[in-house]
């Protein structure tokens, strides 16, 4: 029987929504499969215990918290449990610890080191439903740790590679990854297959409903996830190594983001200029800075111009302004109200021209680009907020994404 | 530095209350002690589990069950345990697993198996206060098991056993075992001593803060229990062994029960009568039977008459009905507004005569004893509800309690 893991919405949080969950696993098992299910925290609960915690300190041990926080996922796997077995199949939940699931802290980050799988195949060799809860796992000294944003799917992929599943499926909200939102693209298709990289430069251009660590692992370990809708059992898409080329697309994907900032700072001279100080003392102050451009004016003057989130604004123009010294720069500007429009596709990498045909189509439209940012499978360009919709559907139209097959 | 394990109250469910319970806790490592804290469950927040669960299932696998409330336990050691580290202390939580608690189920009870204790002592080694989430353990097949009532006391207990703690701490609502309940017995004393025994007698006629369970080990590994108030810090009752005998006393304390039912059933012969046939039927159905007391009537025809609680009372008269025939019994009666009063010392063993001064003294004041029963430490009397209270105060009298030195 071909094992399957399965991570669940994170909407486990009524007993209605668990029970629509319960079915459709029973589904998948009557289908001939093992099934492995990874379920999220329960929101609501998460909620009333922080605010419990926060009480008693608005500073908690960071060991306590992480174990606080992993009951939730718990509780979700425990109702889960439940509610199968009185649906009157087998099923057992585990959290991280009984499921062998081993994590290690570097830095700030909860990673998982290894996954003694030797339990999760027990129980399905019982024929059960195997509940995991998502996210946790236990260090070498028994504490519990929580991973965080990404946890629980990038707990899925790793059981997945540990049991050798056949694929790894992520319920979602959206029943698939498409070529643009169609919230914004009325003509975005539904992508059969997409490759590890472009999901990866997707995911990172906001398509949330997975998370980039999750298909960074499964890249690695060479595991097929394919992310469902959590309601309807409609097909997805497959996300794996190398896709179908469907009708040649050079451009598989079109993505947003709006409240884009675009920061300069300028220098009297290259001596003064340090990029890199410039970046260290942003991202110590965790402000995340994505496209950079380095340009010079009058031949001399070095600038250098960036993009950030709105909402780091303030405290980047706060950390700019009390650091001028140190950093060396003699002026600093922004303009704000941009956006970033971008075209992904693993087919760029063998089809030059294809930022130069992008450009062309943006430039016919009369839309201003601010910024430039390209990868071997992306191609970003910051353009003003009110355009981004157009540029968006342009850009569908121009690489022919209407094409896509469902 | 002596090692003392503090069974918390089960109060802990507000965060005024951890934070309380807190600075107790810390007064007492500041006395120069390792302390390991024993919690109970977060009382709330099981209900609303409870709740969720029931929704989804009215007979939740009890496998899945356990693991769901251990996680209320849980909850409140994380809580304790960021209230201590905000206040500037070490301090660890551990689970039941963390803590190295082994647990086995043996009929329906879960029962401690063994304590590795490494973990814990190399958390003191540490000098951090460690809180143990009580009542919980894992089993040989890393199933989370919750032990059920008394589970925390007795946790606190087997852990003291395990690291040679100097002695146990049952903090709870009252400041210490008594020789009668103070609000029925105005001249009731608190003890200084108690020994296991006596306090096993007490405990099963209802001084619900300690359940017998913890004193039954307590007394096997030998730890002395102290019972204190968990909100005044002073001195309470210790209950160990062998205790040294107060001005004498035979008597120690004075308990008593009400809402006592008198069943009785009447057979025509002795052929036809079997008392373990009809307490057997009764324990199936989970009716807990106190004293029995076989008669003779006429010289021939026997009956036998045994106190059962009010609660239990329409569920007995349903079962004997039922099995009338199969039981062989020619009638059943019944008499309701009865109390139970009982006299417990471990003196009495030594002193003959206890019994019958006690009966002598309820005789001169007009209270009717309907039923008896005596073992080698206890003396028990079945009186009319409305004599209970006097009862109470006339036997404290009789064995002058009231000259207990606090």
């Amino acid at each position: 029987m071909p094992n399957i893991v399965v991570k669940i919405d994170s909407t486990v949080a009524t007993p209605e929504k668990i029970e629509k969950i319960a079915d459709r696993l029973i589904e998948q098992k009557n289908l001939g499969n093992n099934i492995v299910a990874v379920v999220p925290p329960l929101e609501n609960l998460e909620d009333r215990l922080l605010q419990f915690s926060q009480i008693l300190s608005d500073n908690s041990s960071e060991r306590e918290q992480h174990a606080l926080n992993s009951l939730n996922t718990q509780v979700a796997s425990n109702l889960l449990a439940i509610s199968l077995i009185k649906k009157g199949v087998k099923a057992i939940s585990l959290n991280g610890w009984q499921a062998g699931i081993e994590v290690a802290k570097s830095n700030q980050n909860v990673l998982i080191a290894g996954i003694s799988h030797e339990h999760i195949i027990e129980h399905l060799s019982n024929d059960e439903i195997v509940i995991v809860a998502g996210s946790q796992g236990v260090d070498k000294n028994r504490n519990i740790l929580e991973m965080g944003e990404g946890g629980p799917e990038t707990t899925a992929v790793a059981i997945g590679a540990a049991i050798n599943a056949e694929h790894v499926e992520i319920l979602t909200v959206q029943d698939g990854i498409y070529t643009a939102d169609p919230r914004v693209v009325k003509q975005a298709r539904k992508l059969k297959q997409i490759t590890y990289d472009e999901m990866l430069e997707l995911a990172n251009l906001g398509a949330s409903y997975i998370h980039p660590r999750a298909v960074e692992l499964a890249k690695i370990v060479e595991i097929p996830i394919v992310v469902r809708s959590s309601t309807e059992n409609i097909e997805g898409t497959m996300i794996k190594g190398e896709v179908d080329m469907e009708r040649n697309l050079i451009v598989r994907g079109v993505a947003y983001e709006a409240d884009i900032i675009r920061l300069t700072v300028g220098y009297d001279s290259y001596e003064q200029s340090s990029l890199a100080d410039i970046f260290t003392t942003l991202a110590e102050h965790k402000i995340d800075v994505d496209i950079i451009v380095q340009a010079v004016i009058d031949g001399v003057k070095p600038t250098v111009s960036f993009s950030i989130a709105k909402e780091d604004f303030a405290e980047a123009i706060k950390v700019l302004e009390k650091n001028k010294t140190v950093l060396g720069f003699s002026f600093a500007d922004f303009e704000v109200g941009l956006a970033k429009v971008s075209i992904v596709g693993a087919g760029m990498v063998s089809n030059p021209g294809v930022a130069a045909r992008m450009f062309d189509r943006l430039r016919n439209e009369k839309i201003l680009v601010k910024m430039v940012s390209t990868s071997e499978i992306k191609v970003s360009v910051v353009v003003p907020q009110d355009e981004m919709v157009r540029a968006a559907n342009v850009l569908h139209d121009e690489f022919n994404l209407m094409e896509v097959i469902a």
